[in-house]
């Protein structure tokens, strides 16, 4: 199908996680092609491309690994929920987090029939001269994270938005099993796409100046600067480094 | 600065690495931040944004870290293009990997002037009632490098171009040293970013035929078809897994 014209730069900042779908709107094949060509044009390293994307929709294996990532989704939902204190939240008026929480828990309880589940996986590699790199290290996501995201955006230029989550993990072997994955390839993530069910809404992120340093660590870019009407996200776990960091940024 | 429109999706399939960058032109602050700001609207697990991007340009830390990364670069180039027969072959006429081979060669002799070099770095995570996640963890990509893809993305929508590596690699303890990252802060890949010197040229890639499949590993998506005209990637080094790989595949 043809697409509406969505400039790049300003598609690229307001493409936000898609978790409620049109269930009755099956993701045509041609829409799916056009979106993985566009995934597979990621860059890798040495061009290796050792990612694979495994599509879930109707089949015989799909309708398992369905199944049991739904029972993983629900699982690590509802125990981020009651570690969180979302699910107190989702019974009052509704907030952001509220929202959030409500399109979170639809999400997870409708995976089995979610338009397309995606699984994108990355193997190992052994470059000449080099040592064997396995599947599960960081620099390895380098080598299908940009396909993912490139999936995610190339999914909202064609009127389509999706999800990223490692909610698969708590699966475990049981799901590589169940598709047949070879036991050194890796699945990177679980990527949910379809027609989106509701408006896209505002894409919430921290300030930028606390993510952007220039010259050495911690010592914040005088050039980075949110447009107006940016809006923010609320507070989240804070990584391990953030004090370290915070105490650094006092110097800047 | 205003740029000129690219539609999103025609951008991302044709977005490629740049190696070859207009040295004399610096990139403004503005188009700097536009970039950035597209960067950390990049999805990451729970929100929580664990990457921050260190921007080297020309103060007195970049100096000593564009320095040293130009002496890892080409260490790193010398290694692989001895390793990978590159070399030999830049003497000869210009095939696609003589070409590649000059643009790299150019690309690491002039790292130390790059009009833009980024480090962008991943924090290590405790999420509520979760174990620690180190950054040094596959999973922890998928919280920097769409990040990475979105500021190579908007680089381009803003009429740039850079290229990611992992060649800072060989540069060890000394570049966080000279940084001053933190110890539990892993430095995620390097990325050059300028106004491209030459064309643009095709993206080249494995036939995607051979990177979805569906309903199990190894079945190739029936829908799935490179449109007429696509160039596709020389020989690469194959992943670990291809053999097994390819024997799943004669079933399909």
């Amino acid at each position: 199908m043809s697409h509406e014209t969505i400039d790049m730069y300003d598609g690229i900042i307001s493409t936000r996680a898609i978790r409620r779908y049109r269930y009755d709107e099956p993701v045509p094949d041609e829409d799916l092609n056009k979106m993985f060509f566009a995934a597979t044009r990621a860059p890798s390293g040495n061009n290796s491309q050792p990612f694979r994307f495994i599509v879930l929709r109707d089949g015989p294996r799909a309708k398992e690994a369905r199944a049991l990532l739904g029972v993983a989704f629900r699982t690590r939902w509802g125990k981020k929920g009651s570690d969180e204190g979302y699910s107190a939240a989702a019974a009052a008026s509704l907030s952001p987090k509220e929202r959030m929480a409500l399109a979170m828990q639809e999400f997870v309880d409708n995976l089995e029939r979610a338009p397309v589940v995606v699984l994108p996986c990355v193997m190992p590699q052994r470059n000449p001269g080099s040592a064997l790199l396995p599947a599960t290290e960081l620099a390895r996501g380098a080598s299908v994270y940009p396909a993912c995201q490139n999936l995610l955006l190339a999914a909202r230029a064609l009127g389509y938005g999706g999800a990223m989550t490692m909610w698969h993990k708590p699966a475990g072997a049981l799901l590589p099993a169940v598709l047949g994955i070879p036991e050194d390839v890796t699945i990177a993530s679980t990527i949910v796409l379809g027609r989106p069910a509701g408006r896209h809404g505002p894409v919430r992120r921290l300030p930028i100046g606390e993510l952007v340093f220039e010259d050495e660590w911690g010592q914040a870019a005088p050039w980075a600067k949110d447009p107006a009407g940016t809006r923010f996200a609320g507070p989240r776990p804070a990584p391990v480094a953030a004090t370290q960091n915070a105490a650094v940024q006092d110097k800047g």
